[in-house]
């Protein structure tokens, strides 16, 4: 039992590695050889450019400045300047609300703390069950239980200030949380009305080439996207048709049923081929660039290479004279293959994106069932080109139900038996095991430091691995499960991380044993003892779980901004890999918020924060100070390193408002369970009373906001028709919408090849099915894919132990 | 346990019953006098009037054609000579598909009968567990038993026959239910594509005045509107403005954000008090009508009457003219509150019925969502208007959210309590109780038969009148909880009457004790337990149940056709109270389906049809007698008798197929917890995959039909509009549009008003919000309002004897 001491040792602790991590980021940060780790977001924007231009050679590398050093915590009020309506502008209205999370948990647990202190703490303190116990029955107890409602004695009419602060919370979260989901709605909507149908450059004459230019200056690319969101949904399950090409088919079904509104459409063609002889030229010309460059610094020798695998083996040639006929070479295949897919009946795949001469058209078609057959002619609005996720778009209909049915089975599996197939590893890769196995090494083994990392080290790295994959097996299951968007795919990954988290963090910790033993337990108990067998765990856990938080909340954030992995992998990339400008720019990491990840990881604060409100008040600080420090951090990593991958216009908030509300009614459940123990016989029926409130206030909101969220209101649509047809009448839609929906990979392509897109009118856009890596794509951050499972795994292993 | 004989003896016992109903109505609804009982339907279209015109006097009461009583059983033929297409016609899509759940019953449970006896039968009977238990412990079995999964071994191979069994018969009724939905979503779409917007006399010309003509001729009335499905779309939570009054505020709207296809629109008025003043009017004149009648015929003397109380007091005067005076003064009001209700902003409600020029408009409007604010503007395609349930036009979103919240929780307490306040009132009234607070009644008391009459019945009536005006209190609940449409109102009750059946009629007969006893031993028991527990007693209570099939099924069913209720209270009305034809008219009670308790009957069927398939085949064939005597009873009596309340064109499929579906899952269950108690450990876990299996069927039919029946689709729509307009390009819909959305009460008044009506061209037409008892109002069939609680509470009754 941890006595205040401790607590303060280990906060202590945590609070030294959490300074140590600032500081060390406040100084690497100031010096220009790491300016594209910790500002890549500026780069990507093309506002800032290496600051190695000028001065001397040291101070290119080197921070010489002392007066920098002094300023050196100014990145916290930096990062909170920036208001949020720039930050909208500047990140993408995900980021600010993603943000907006960690507000919200400040909001809510300030007044919940003050209150708790207030009210709570001096009630269960001015007791002394706990000293009464340990002097009749020698149970030991901490400082911590002393503030705790364990403190109250059996059947003590102090209870009711428990019951009275049960409501006062779930009130106070209530309101917050509609308030919260009131301005996130109105932001929303806000946003998605601001939007443009074209960028700012766009003029009414020439406006095709202006966008094209604008397509092929990569820099701005994401963010010229941002604000073309066109009219356009997508349609598909296409059905086959004997007399009539998809496009074809497409253009007579809209032309028939959305005679007045439709406008123009673009098949989506499966081009993966084409797409990997795009990057093979693409790599060559990074070569020949390279070449190039060294050539021009030493004229006296051409430089040579050879033809064979690498470059290691081979004739050798001439390497500029080699790269450019390879170039020659692929761009002929190219043309050839692009040539192909257009005329192959194969390469088409029955999904459309289809444009509307209006946003009110748009919405209606996106809104409404098409064709009798309700597996045919689906719509759905259309993410932003770039959040397209082009691998789904083809799935029919039946095989979309055993594709759920399977992920779900395998996401049960996956949850309550992963140990299984990590304990079978784990009793392989012990010193025993590895000895039978290969007797020669056994004198390597024996040695005592080799044994003992052996012995210490291997058991837990399976483990680790897994946990590592984990958000990505999640990712794969939301691939297989057939989403279309990849906003969508990180919100399903999301929701099945927070059930791994909730099911192997959260109540692995609290009651010992496995999953799968908990699951057993649970089907053979008593829905009435299951709330108990946790409500009587959750105090004793108090200890266990502030520790958690300072680690993995406190130590964890502070380590985010350090960014110690992109920061060392950016540099051995300059190092050693690095030949361009282009692979300068590919080897910056900006990672992106990883809401897959990220957000579960918020929840489960949400949830100990919750649980413990009313149980261990003295919990709420430590939740207070993560959020705090939290909020800072990520608004800092937003406005300078995050990249945005995707803009959803805050699509994730119903979910986030959803696990909160889940977390709010699990810890009345938990309250009920523990107080129904300690004789309080009130609390029972007022609490479920309570539950039944709380879940009726979700109706509420569900009906209320959520609308916003998923639906497209005629009149804001009919709103901004009228005002664009005022402003601007003769609009010319269909030269523009023609390639609003072209895969990024496939734009890059074209910076050589203008004339050819130009060309071409007709209204099949290739773009390849398999997504490519891009540069721009995202790590998943540091604190979500590394530093969030670093408990977990302690906790899995002490579980694993224990069987 | 009972015997084979037993079964015999009450098999016997209710085929005779069901035999003497049938011959009884066989030779009852041969006698004229009894045609209005027995053939209303026909009344109501108009298609046949009084039989008694011609010939003797006696032969106008009683039918002396002896060779009519030979062909005595042909009305089984006739019924199901009508082919399905023509009783569309004749009785609604709605009578045609409930008829289909029976069919659905045949057509699942004959296989499954066939393949169970031919297999799972003789795999029971060849073992003698029974027999040795009953040698060794003393235990009795029945034959019945012996037939049945408790003579198989324990732990014995043959359980794989079951599993075997379980999976055919749960693919078959998969199957079967996969093609009746898909049967069912063509046909709906079907009827809804083949309505017309307007009455088959409808013509260019004139086009108004005929459909007026139309909607005042009141026999035509409701089978007119079943052809008039006008492209409304129902708008309620109009915003309040101050600026302008609702009916602008409507088409300023719709003028706005649907301008290409919005019409008309008409506002719904409370008109409550202008509604009481027609009914008064109309008593009035049916008086008139009286003493008119009986002044013809005996012109000697005018008749008089007293203008007080019921004409029992008061002064004397003479009776048409005083009548007269007051019919008069009526019209006179009524014209003056015509008036005031169409100024008086306080009448008008926040709602409309808005118009589209084309279906492809209203589908549009009927899917989106209109405004930004997602509880305002709300739109939803208008149900047919005879199906308009008026009252809940008005309920703001708030409002609606907390009437579901107490309306869920009304109904759990009625489910888990409803018996605390009976035992209550029971107990005051036994002979002691009534003694003692009236000891002057105790002569009479203690007559032994008062005495027993009182102990043996007076309990049960507090029951038995609560269980009769169960489907009432369940209807309140829903039209309380702010449903639109009667349909939805009686789906929604039907929803509720299931699960009060399944947990009073089924769980607490399975197991001895009252709901809550059972409620509050779940929550206490664990999840594997509670389908162990269930399944045990399941193959103990197979008796009972075939007792209860014979009872509820054979001879209440056929005591339906006899329509003993209907037949009494039709002469006992025609003896005392007709006092003209259109008396006449209204003391026939044909009486419709009843959805709301006839539905949750058939699928208690289902459930159990189900549940005993594996365990207890015996069981099955007196299922199939039931659907097969109630699919033609039911046959007849939606063409001869029913009335057809509203249309809502089988919208109430998806939950019969929810039902059964649950069902199947349940019955899957049991099977689960009964075998795992007899040694099939492989049981488990093949029936859990068997119930994965099921769900996800479920969750695929519903993506693949459900939408047909809340959806719609443009396709159809465009294709409706363009065949319209090809074939009448002028069609003038605005003028017959105008009053498609007006109360029947209303609509007989304009009897005598129609130049009032022709000349108001404004959109705003007057409905009394606050329904009226209707002529054609039918009561619940007797069927399914008073025979179904008849075993119910002889369960119920036994159960809270046993507290």
């Amino acid at each position: 039992m941890a006595t205040f001491g401790d607590i303060g040792l280990a906060a202590g602790v945590n609070i030294l590695t959490a300074l140590i991590f600032l500081i060390a980021f406040a100084i690497l940060r100031l010096q220009p050889f790491n300016d594209r780790v910790y500002f890549p977001k500026w780069y990507l924007k093309g506002l800032r450019s290496s600051p190695t231009h000028s001065g001397a050679f040291v101070s290119k590398f080197v921070n010489l400045d002392w007066r920098a050093y002094i300023r050196f915590l100014n990145w916290v009020p930096d990062a909170l300047k920036m208001p949020e309506s720039e930050l909208i502008d500047h990140a993408g209205l995900d980021s600010a609300v993603y943000l907006r999370i960690y507000l919200l948990g400040l909001k809510i647990f300030v007044p919940v703390a003050l209150l708790a202190w207030a009210i709570l703490v001096p009630v269960n303190w001015t007791n002394n069950t706990l000293a009464i116990s340990q002097a009749t029955d020698k149970l030991e107890y901490s400082d911590i239980d002393k503030l705790s409602i364990s403190n109250i004695p059996h059947g003590s009419k102090r209870f009711w200030t428990h019951i009275v602060m049960a409501y006062a919370f779930t009130f106070w979260t209530c309101y917050t949380l509609r308030k919260e989901y009131e301005a996130v709605a109105a932001m929303r909507l806000h946003f998605l009305a601001s939007e443009r149908r074209r960028p700012d450059q766009f003029t009414n004459e020439g406006c095709r080439v202006i966008i094209l230019n604008q397509l092929l200056t990569c820099k701005e690319l994401s963010d010229v996207q941002v604000k073309i969101v066109p009219a356009s949904v997508l349609v598909k399950n296409v059905p086959p048709d004997h007399d009539e090409s998809v496009t074809e088919s497409v253009e007579h079904f809209f032309l028939v049923n959305h005679p007045d509104h439709y406008l123009t459409h673009q098949v989506v063609i499966n081009a993966n081929k084409l797409a990997k002889l795009v990057k093979e030229k693409k790599s060559k010309e990074n070569w020949l660039d390279y070449y190039q460059l060294k050539y021009s610094r030493n004229q006296s020798q051409r430089p040579m290479t050879k033809t064979g695998f690498l470059g290691l083996c081979g004739d050798k040639v001439d390497a500029i004279d080699y790269q450019t006929a390879e170039i020659e070479r692929l761009s002929k295949e190219i043309a050839e293959e692009r040539e192909r897919v257009k005329t192959d009946p194969k390469c088409i795949m029955p999904a459309a994106f289809v444009s509307f001469k209006t946003r009110w058209g748009a919405a209606v078609c996106a809104q409404t069932q098409q064709s009798r057959n309700p597996t045919l002619w689906l719509t759905e609005w259309a993410s932003e080109p770039r959040d397209v996720y082009w691998d789904n778009l083809a799935i029919p209909y039946v095989s979309l139900t055993i594709r759920r049915l399977i992920v779900s089975v395998a996401f049960f599996f996956l949850t309550f038996f992963f140990m299984i197939p990590i304990t079978a590893v784990q009793s392989l890769a012990n010193i025993e095991g590895i000895e039978k196995r290969a007797p020669f090494l056994r004198p390597i083994t024996e040695a005592p430091f080799i044994k003992s990392f052996i012995q210490g080290v291997l058991p837990g790295i399976a483990l680790k691995i897994f946990l590592i994959v984990l958000p990505t097996i999640l990712m794969m299951m939301s691939k297989v499960e057939g989403f279309l968007a990849i906003s969508t795919l990180e919100r399903r990954s999301a929701m099945r991380y927070y059930t791994f988290n909730f099911v192997n963090v959260f109540l692995v910790s609290v009651i010992a044993g496995t999953a799968f033993e908990q699951l057993n337990t649970f089907i053979h108990q008593s829905p009435s003892d299951i709330p108990i067998t946790i409500g009587v765990a959750i105090p004793m856990k108090a200890t266990f779980f502030i520790t958690y938080v300072m680690v993995d909340g406190w130590a964890g954030v502070a380590g985010e901004i350090l960014r110690l992995k992109p920061l060392i992998f950016f540099h051995l990339k300059n190092f050693f890999l690095v030949k361009t400008e282009k692979d300068r720019e590919a080897a910056m990491d900006p990672g992106s918020i990883g809401f897959n990840t990220g957000e579960p990881q918020i929840q489960l604060y949400f949830l100990l924060g919750l649980v413990y409100a009313v149980v261990t008040p003295v919990f709420l600080p430590f939740i207070l100070v993560f959020f705090g420090l939290a909020y800072v951090v990520f608004r800092h990593q937003i406005i300078n390193v995050y990249n945005q991958e995707y803009e959803s216009a805050a699509a994730f908030w119903p979910d986030v408002h959803g696990r909160i509300i889940y977390a709010l009614i699990f810890s009345q459940l938990v309250l009920m369970g523990l107080m129904s123990t300690k004789g309080a016989v009130q609390a029972p029926p007022l609490l479920i009373a309570l539950m039944v409130l709380t879940f009726f206030f979700h109706r509420f909101c569900k009906g209320r906001y959520e609308p916003a969220f998923v639906k497209y209101p005629l009149q804001e649509a009919m709103m901004k028709d009228t005002l664009e047809r005022a402003r601007e009448p003769n609009l010319n839609l269909k030269g523009y919408l023609q390639y609003a929906y072209v895969h990024p990979v496939f734009k890059d392509d074209e910076d050589d090849e203008d004339e050819d897109f130009n060309g071409k009118s007709d209204d099949s856009v290739i773009v390849p099915t398999k997504r490519q890596s891009r540069r721009n794509t995202p790590a998943p951050s540091k604190m979500s894919g590394a530093s969030s499972p670093s408990l977990p795994d302690v906790v899995l292993e002490n579980s694993s132990s224990l069987k």
